[in-house]
């Protein structure tokens, strides 16, 4: 199942904020069975909203959304995915009473956050005041979160059971090797990844100085149906790699 | 001048690594003049990347990407480029010369990393191996990064003199405030962003617990080709907000 992470806020694309939503919810849809496969971020604009949330749907099975769902003039993300999919903004019950306990007086700027579209439905917001909003549409599924992290990770740690594939097992581990450059890995590795076919992936990521004091973190993740299985094909390929490096470093 | 942010590398997708490299090139174009409107995450995919490309080509003026430009066989941005505008990938002098000054010993995964399209510009990497790449295609800039953090800010710290606006002055200034909610504030900020039409812009960033110590930070940015009349706007702005937050306050 293909997902789409979609970040809305200027903040981001001026790089005021570090995309922290983004990795945090790509994360837990890699372990929740999903294949992230890309990410889209847009300006508090309308027109702009409407076309990522378009672009998505033509692309995955799971859009989720992170900001712009709050009281303000530029939080117009819901209308923005009204406007993509000609749905009816509409005030929700339940949505309006999740905030009517929050506040002892209700604005115009406080109701707006339970006008969502007509068939969606609001999801508890423990962590701030706008529900997020979950829906469903030609046999896709949306989740449109706020964009304060800790409401995102709060209405995702909430919701995420309902969402998880079942019988899905995602792995990875780690390990850090000094004195190895990556470009000396690098055809080893090529070679390693062509035995396991697609079962196995394996990064390599450089962190020191590449010439004078290479450290490399080489990152071996594995997915499928049997947990045990994953966990033991990663094992085997790491202590491949770990009893194969000290001949590569001393090639070179 | 529209900038398009291309990121690649599964390892973003996943949510394993924070994609610092999208806000510290986010930055720096907005403080250089552009108008960063579009974000686009992609996976190690030759299809996937040329698609990022003919998109952001589409949209923007300038288009940079980080990653996949190293010697792994998941390095595939150039390829991706070369694919999405028909270009030959060739080996460039000035490149190769570049890379075999950082090694004793010339491997294919390291000629790989002088394997660049006809007609574009070597970028010199002072902070690791796999030079920058920089070209013009049909009056649109793009230019393309490697993944490592540190080798991205000082390519980019080389070369953004050479693409700065002229005459162009963007200033951003925030302060907090605290007791005072998002919501509450929302209708005043609506109003005064109305009064200044398209020269300022004021986003709040609700921090606190926004029912319970609500604190909130208040972002006021301009631009214009008058350094002067920039600073003077913020500063008006803000010391409206400021005089008129005591009365604001009262009101909840």
């Amino acid at each position: 199942m293909k997902a789409v992470i979609i970040t809305i806020g200027n903040e981001i694309l001026k790089g005021r904020t570090v995309n922290t939503n983004f990795s945090f919810i790509g994360k837990l849809l890699t372990f929740s069975g999903y294949n992230v496969s890309l990410g889209i971020i847009v300006p508090d604009n309308l027109d702009a909203i409407a076309a990522a949330f378009r672009n998505a749907a033509a692309y995955g099975d799971l859009i989720i959304s992170s900001g712009g769902l709050g009281p303000t003039y530029d939080d117009m993300t819901l209308t923005g995915f009204a406007r993509a999919f000609n749905l009816n903004l509409k005030l929700n019950e339940t949505a309006f009473n999740m905030i009517k306990n929050k506040f002892d007086k209700i604005t115009p700027e406080r109701e707006k956050m339970a006008i969502i579209p007509e068939g969606s439905i609001p999801l508890k917001n423990d962590a701030g005041t706008a529900p997020g909003v979950y829906m469903e549409i030609d046999n896709k599924k949306y989740i449109i979160l706020p964009g304060v992290p800790r409401e995102v990770e709060s209405i995702m740690n909430n919701f995420i059971e309902k969402i998880r594939i079942k019988n899905y097992v995602y792995l990875d581990e780690s390990f850090t090797v000094n004195g190895i450059m990556e470009s000396s890995l690098a055809p080893y590795i090529k070679n390693l990844m062509k035995d396991y076919g697609d079962m196995v992936y394996i990064k390599t990521h450089p962190k020191g100085n590449e010439i004078k004091s290479p450290v490399l973190e080489i990152e071996v993740s594995a997915s499928g149906n049997d947990k045990n299985m994953v966990q033991e094909t990663i094992k085997n390929v790491i202590n491949m790699i770990k009893r194969d490096i000290d001949i590569l470093q001393d090639k070179h």
